[in-house]
């Protein structure tokens, strides 16, 4: 059942209040039933297919009425494919090993005092985020996984995909005797419910903005609660003296083209001098002939030919989320540190060379939360990285540094036992 | 040497941008360069002893003059007992194993790549903290040890000690090849210069204030940076039906007594209704005779005797950091945890019971950061619960949790070890 709309800032701190309370129940309850929930509301997701395709219509409808761009529509879109696929995501989830009351790093003290972490929910959680309606389902199987109650605010354009995806997931959270306001989804387009919400650092203990980089940037000022995020990809590929050259191009290829929408698509190549003459004409040639548009330093461009235009200043930082990238040509692995730490955003980056010392200097000293040796920066990312489905990425060093799954939902507490030891 | 006086906002970033360069050099030093440093900077207390007491003296006399409380006079003052306890605690942390640098969570995917966490630092700590001068050098000795830069921010009254141990400091640092940039005492006692350092974001990645409720939420409320805090310490035991009630006494006592001042001594005892005619009159005699004040709800007053005051309802939610206790009696386990739920402030709770599955409800039930079982909240502390030395607590769960030492100043990247992997 749907809830009452939140229309102000009493309506979005009741609804949180609610969660707050829910998200105790989620806490205590057992593994078992949180994988019952989840399985329950893949369930109500697959029998409400009807219902929910329908409402994702008149949003499709509505939003090419209003002239959104295609592609943010092809976003907006479910099919059934899609839809079972989305059921299928929380199925996953499901079947992921719990964390919940885990204990780590257990220890016994001098004086007899056992001591041991235990892995506990972070408590509420906010995610703010733009059309795709996945991440409705995606964001609330993670955080229930994780024993947490979350808010959903997605975009106004999926306001009716989101309200019938919320709607499956109360049925099944009701089925498995969850509190329904373990997951709230928002039901106002009202940026005004969002700011009051990004207030309310007493009911609410993580907020996390997915979606373009405005989005991002509106929850991070606003914000008077925790913010885990990354702003943007400006992801390296480094292609070493001591590369393999075949590989370099493979990688440097499929970093950039296999989905190149995405943050982890590669945005800068580096080039070591050492190999430019022989590397620079055939990357230029492959990418060219992919449709990729290259921007290049000088050298760049005298080795390359006409695939090639000069590059100007802002291509070192830029994010372009499509068929263009940036290259350069660097002195050595000295340079390319450098360059990376004056223009790489903490994503990731990765270098390409068959020498054993430079790919480890590379590992330790680049600073981002994804660094790798020979192998494509599209594997940046929670399901490649062994994570399971992935919550975020962030790029700031508080709590979670990198893709984040269901454990980056979680946190522990000391837990000591004790035979009555008083301190001397 | 001094750094000069940063009296603006302009010379706050300055210091906060050396703290930054500088923090990229020790994140790449060697284990052995950090702890060659610790060494030499114990050295350097020992070497600048007089010079660091004869400081000390203005303050204490400056302090002393201006009719600073006796308690706060004497946490100022240094005494030759008391700094050579400062230089070994430094040569503790350098014993310390390292972290920097430390593979984690290894683990190889079905293509092929091999996938680790590093141990890294977070990159530049700001400390805001008042009178006591150790911490000066406890903070600076664990931000190093973890690979971090710190800038420190004492109170006014301890300027002179602060800065005559920043010049110790700064001379082991440099003695040990690393910069004294990496460890910066802010010169001036405007609060001004601690308004714009909070608002460096893009140069400082975490604040822990520690001090008094007023200096945390000053910087709570002032901050940009991630905050790690708690303000204050409401601990509970909660004596159960099935106590030793002699273990459940020499628990209360130590927790209340053998330190009142410190935020993990108890401030409420919850007594069990079963046990409250034989535990509350022992309970309150015993206290009574150690000069604590109690106060009581109905039955504990009827209990109690004279000794006991009535409690109020402010009382279920104080902390009186003092020889003053609360002892209320409670139906059962649930009104206990509901009791603490209410009133607890996230730091440290211990039941004391025979029974294995009340301890067990207990610590899964109680969201506090350390939960216990037959043990005094006194051991609430990093270095009773091993972890080292302690750098704060926090109360809130995002990044730590519960006691801090040296691994909360650090967090880890993602390190991918590929043979050419391209994404299919």
């Amino acid at each position: 059942m749907p809830l009452p709309a939140p229309d102000t800032a009493t309506d979005i701190t009741e609804l949180a209040r609610r969660a707050r309370a829910a998200s105790r129940v989620v806490a205590r309850s057992s593994a078992q039933t949180r994988e019952a929930a989840l399985r329950a509301i893949a369930a109500a997701v697959r029998a409400g297919a009807d219902e929910i395709l329908a409402a994702n219509a008149e949003d499709v409808a509505a939003a090419t009425e209003r002239g959104l761009a295609s592609a943010m529509v092809d976003r907006l879109r479910l099919t059934p494919t899609r839809l079972d696929g989305v059921a299928r995501a929380i199925e996953e989830v499901a079947a992921q090993p719990d964390l919940i009351g885990r204990l780590e790093r257990a220890e016994r003290r001098p004086n007899g005092l056992e001591i041991a972490r235990m892995r506990i929910p972070l408590g509420v959680i906010a995610i703010v985020y733009e059309s795709r309606p996945n991440v409705t389902t995606d964001a609330a199987a993670l955080c229930l996984k994780s024993g947490n109650a979350v808010i959903l605010r997605g975009g106004s354009e999926a306001l009716r995909s989101n309200a019938a995806l919320g709607r499956a997931v109360a049925a099944g959270l009701e089925a498995a005797g969850l509190p329904a306001a373990a997951v709230q989804v928002v039901p106002t387009p009202d940026r005004e419910a969002v700011r009051a919400m990004l207030q309310l650092d007493e009911l609410i203990d993580l907020v996390i903005p997915r979606g373009g980089e405005g989005l991002i940037r509106f929850v991070a000022e606003h914000s008077r609660i925790p913010v885990i995020k990354h702003y943007k990809g400006v992801c390296h590929v480094y292609v070493h003296a001591a590369a393999d050259l075949d590989m370099a191009l493979a990688i440097c290829e499929n970093a950039k083209v296999q989905r190149p929408g995405v943050c982890n698509a590669v945005e800068t190549i580096l080039v070591d001098r050492a190999v430019a003459p022989a590397f620079v004409p055939r990357l230029c040639a492959r990418l060219a002939g992919d449709g990729v548009e290259l921007r290049g330093d000088a050298t760049v461009c005298a080795l390359g030919g006409d695939a090639v235009i000069a590059a100007t200043d802002a291509d070192w930082d830029a994010e372009y989320l499509d068929l263009i990238v940036a290259v350069r040509v660097v002195d050595d692995l000295d340079t390319a540190l450098r360059h990376i730490e004056a223009h790489g955003s903490d994503h990731t980056e990765s270098i390409v060379t068959g020498d054993p010392a430079a790919a480890e200097r590379f590992l330790h000293e680049v600073g981002s939360s994804t660094v790798m040796v020979n192998a494509s920066t599209r594997f940046a990312d929670g399901g490649e990285l062994g994570l399971g489905a992935e919550i975020g990425i962030s790029t700031t060093r508080l709590h979670a540094y990198g893709p984040m799954g269901a454990e980056g939902l979680t946190t522990t507490k000391f837990i000591v036992r004790g035979t009555g030891q008083i301190r001397p």
